[in-house]
């Protein structure tokens, strides 16, 4: 029995899954395959992601495939209620209401486990955290997925400490999935978010990006694409030499803090923005994250030491400090293109999800054959989506001829 | 007595007119200078612009300045109710219901003359249309200025029939105008308004942008930046080699309609995406206007001629095709960046209105002693607003020293 | 009797020159037109431009039309040696000598006129200059047509103080030689110039382009296209913001004088970087001039201030100063693409070339009905060439249906 | 006793490795503490690297160690007789010639080694090659090390076939060699042969790129930064995709030939460009190859089977077709940087060079004691040059907090 908002509001969560699904032709491909062979016959799924359009496509290509589907957010925050009602009408069972309390989030976390999965997908870890706690949840489990680098890390720590009690997919590792995920998607995603949420003119400003990893890299990219003035911080010398040499001016923050109009942090690390950089910074900078938790810009610091705070605009906070210069915060300092945007672009989604339904299938397909590891997504898998992808954009590539073949093996 | 939709929504409308003014430096300096000077101490002025928080603090400055101010929208779709309600509440009278009737427009536009205003700020011309029927209405006149291509067009045209009666300032023709708004405003916001509107990949998608003008270059020149794949569409011979020595592929629309996979007009023409074009188009299309008018994608001819009509998302709607493949209009063809988003950055609407608000001193300072024709933005007020924006950015620039100015007139 | 080096370099000149003529499909359609109609049969032209590959393609076509050809340079550094021989033995009139004496420059200049020309082709205005000194000389002559913006600004004081004695177009100001050759011309080939000569990295460095005219426009953007960090310097406060908006930095020449590692001066005045400059820079930066005389770098304070002077590479001097940094100029600060590259890429030569030959024979159409004055090229000329360059790269645009002008006269 | 083409060149050969000396920063560092330490002290090296001013200044720091050096070259077309000369009057034994023949060369190799050195540094593998034909030739050898992808690899095919007899240092891939040198470097110095050797235009051409990986990368971001329209061909999908997303066409070289009008080899497989494209491509295309071996572009193909060839400007050869189209060829499809250009920019060498003399140090410091394998370079010499870098570019980096190394622990 599903969990929802209110059922009434399908007929718009419909609309959004279907606009969706038109522009995700790899998981299309993949739903019109699992629609004959029926791979999932019989099993129980449970998947834990934020839940919107892209990913209810993703849940759908699940159940035409014969699963039993049950799906739940992995943020109260991120859950579209209108989207999660379209698809308690369309045959999955839900557990997810926006701006549920924390207690309520984790109840519809074990509704979702309630079912005894045989698979689980994951993003964050919040369910492979439940699965770890209760035996009962897990009686029938033979594996899971999990989505993001957080995830992975954590599974990781768990892998080595020896306690790591079932097989995981590292999908987030796959090469179809990061390299396009973290870079263009974050890339753009962030400015779709910040332009959306201030108005403000983002050519001629001078705008901050902490961190060139592969988020960072393209958050660079696409501000520089749209006029901005990129300084990039790093504590890896060698990534500092790379942002130098794409065009962008490398300083340590403390420095930086006095000179940026627009900060973006996408670290993966605390405090990246913080108690020793607010008070250099510019009346009126606009503070955003788009690294995974809310602790890269010190929100927390600004709460306790400010003025004052205003409302500047929806998603916008404004902290007064002591000498009246105003610093506002996106989002209070959460991942900003999922908490004051779109998330990512749906093509993004569709190759990333294409790797997931892959993966799962792949996990069913080993039964109880895989060991309790940390598991590398199969590079067939990762050529399976790329070749779709390539075909959903009428894109042909060349292939070696035997003559060069021969050639690149005679080394 | 303002006609507004609701009071109580001034506090929503307050934020987002405080949040506007702190981007606009320009306008501040010019309207603390008004405050102290009271130059339109008893003038009475008269408004009409897209009704929104970047325009209300356009309203306020001359407000600070000792007018009387009667503000109008130009269009019932760009008001904005609660900005309507905090202006109302902040000393000016408004006239604005976002969404009213043709003919309640009309009568708002009316309302706002009734104060036989001594200046007028026109944006399209529809104020200076009601003036030349009504000579009651311009008793008191002495000028006005207009902000668009499109008004300063229509009033060249009145004016090479002699039939222009009163003096005109063309601020669209400043530098500080044209120059910025139309390049860098029009191309970041109009990505800002396709990317919050359909939440789709623009990296690797094949865009096509109808005219190479200086809006046509910002919206190219953005969406190259963001990772599109380019193709510019242009009648004159030397804009469309330009294009292609800026690294955008050049061809028929069309060749290009098979091709692209987003489309933006930009020309100022009609029907530019039209009848011939929709047939070859690949199912999925986006086609999005950035020019002033909503006929540049013949969206009568798609209402027509479709099958059917979707809603695909807000702002979105399907057109199905008789073989099935939808075209996806944004807003109805209507201007994007305005209809389906937040309009140009704040910080170019900064300068924009910095000259206007100069251009209405000059107007005010001639008295009766201006022509009836369109005039030119005197050069000292180009100059005193990008002084202004250049010292709000910190920046200094170099001047010529007596030995370089003398080398300079000795050729 | 031709005046040339060595009539033996005949060879390697005429491969040059079939290279260029191979990549100016413009001036070839051209000169196919003229072989057939022979328009200048029995007219003597005397030009004088810098004496290379390109400029012997135009030479070339004159001559095929028919004219008896006198060329001369206009500039004794530029002159190649080769050309100017496989130009004599393709019966052109040839007066050039590479580094030959300002003494027998002026005399081959003296000779070219000395056939008493109909028509003159010059570059600078030194032609101009001695037609207006010896009536003899302009016994013949009809009109002339000048290259560059330096010779027009020359005629325009000369038309200002009632001295111009003949017709003159100035065919710098066309739209198909001033918008390519100013801003692709001078952007790619003083970039060609600068790391052909150097061999240093432009990725990372920190370059000062000082002037954002059209040229300059050309130059930042090369710049950042190969990864430089683009600092602009102006005295134009409109172009300082332009450049803001483009991604550029700006500040005074005494700032990024001690920031910059690499300067292109491309500003039409004199000592944009000089004495005042020169004690603030790092050691080794490197500095090149790409406006039209060497005048932008103050070599002649380095000449005369510095402690010794060596030679570094092949056309680039190090200035030792008195604390021991050294400044690197490239090519005594003269025109860097030319004295130090290639000179402009060939197809922008073969646009501007193409407006010079249908100037020419536009003069001569028009016979002795030109008045005396400085004449704007014909529309029609840009239209052809347009068109010409369109077809070249089999690239088709768009023409406006009836419907479409009846709309754009509607206003 | 070295063999030189000609003492008497010295005085250029200094002036071109003092100029190289002024931008190696990494590498004067280096030779600074190597003068002062020692290290070498009475140890022979042999070098063998392309053999012109910056590898100069490598074999000189080593010397500056204390090491006696043997210097060769490594290709007979990329020798400078200048700074060979210049080298030899410097305390280095020098065995070069330009365009000696391959029996000279091999000579020369001899030559090299014929000191019995105790380290090896070798670029592309033919030193190796010698040492392990020859036992009495590595009698006093403790390793090497190899600069190149393509020595690397076949070290490692020896190393599978167990026969590799010594243990060399992979320099190539240390991140501060491979992620610059084949990207930044490749990246520019290309272009810059490219323009330098053909003064076309590349704004507005259409440029293919063969093979995205990390030099193609370089090769193709430079071209879209000079305006170029860029088509990549790729035979990995993951790289193909992202090549789309990074704002570039992809397609077969087989559609790509009808299309470019410049290609650019860069994959290290061969004929990418052969026998089936000639014959579609247009007339006057310039091909050019970026990759280690002169087989990418098959000229050998084009020398049979072409009606006539012609020497088209230096460097280039123009092969006529039958039907007369004429395809031009850079530099006889080798290497376009080396053979038609000035090869990395210097700082781009400083970086790799760095870690060259710093992994000979570590070879040394070893002794004994490495196994005869390709070896990874120690993480700290990366550390090492990247802090050099960092440093001669005045930048700081941000460093971790105590709380900050915690947090990323706690995961």
């Amino acid at each position: 029995m599903s969990i929802i908002r209110n059922p009434e509001l399908a007929l718009s969560g419909r609309q959004k899954i279907e606009w969706a699904q038109s522009y995700m032709p790899v998981l299309s491909a993949i739903r019109q395959d699992f629609e004959e062979k029926k791979p999932f016959k019989g099993i129980t799924i449970t998947t834990s992601v934020h839940l919107e359009a892209k990913t209810a496509c993703l849940a759908l290509t699940l159940s035409a495939g014969g699963a039993e589907v049950h799906a739940t957010g992995c943020n109260p925050l991120s859950t579209q209620d209108d989207v999660a009602a379209a698809l308690a009408s369309m045959g999955v069972e839900v557990y997810a209401v926006y701006g549920c309390s924390e207690k309520d989030y984790t109840a519809h976390l074990r509704a979702a486990l309630a079912a005894k999965p045989m698979i689980v997908l994951d993003d964050g870890g919040d369910l492979t955290e439940l699965l770890h706690e209760d035996e009962s949840l897990r009686q029938n489990l033979i594996g899971a997925t999990e989505e993001t680098t957080t995830g992975v890390n954590r599974l990781k720590a768990r892998q080595e400490a020896e306690e790591l009690l079932f097989p995981v997919i590292a999908v987030n590792d796959a090469d179809m999935k990061h390299l396009f995920d973290n870079r263009y998607g974050t890339g753009e995603s962030t400015w779709d978010a910040i332009m959306g949420t201030t108005n403000v003119q983002i050519s001629g400003k001078t705008v901050v990006v902490a961190g060139y990893g592969w988020c960072g890299k393209g958050v660079a990219m696409r501000a520089a694409g749209l006029g901005g003035h990129v300084i990039v911080t790093e504590i890896d010398p060698v990534k500092a030499i790379e942002a130098v040499n794409d065009g962008f001016r490398v300083m340590t923050m403390d420095e930086a803090a006095g000179i940026g109009d627009l900060f973006v942090t996408v670290t993966g690390c605390k405090e990246v923005v913080g108690s020793r950089h607010f008070p250099r910074m510019k009346d009126g900078v606009i503070l955003a994250n788009a690294g995974h938790f809310d602790v890269e810009v010190d929100v927390a610091w600004l709460k306790k030491h400010s003025k004052e705070t205003i409302v500047r605009r929806e998603n916008i906070m404004g902290y007064v400090q002591s000498d009246e210069r105003v610093l506002n915060v996106i989002a209070e300092g959460k991942l900003a293109n999922l908490a004051a945007g779109n998330g990512h672009p749906v093509e993004i989604m569709d190759m990333s999800f294409g790797v997931q339904a892959l993966a799962i299938e792949y996990v069913l397909s080993q039964g109880k054959g895989l060991p309790s590891k940390v598991i590398e997504v199969p590079r067939e898998i990762d050529a399976k989506v790329s070749g779709l992808k390539l075909r959903s954009m009428g894109i042909m590539i060349d292939t070696l001829t035997p003559g060069q073949e021969a050639y690149l093996k005679s080394f």
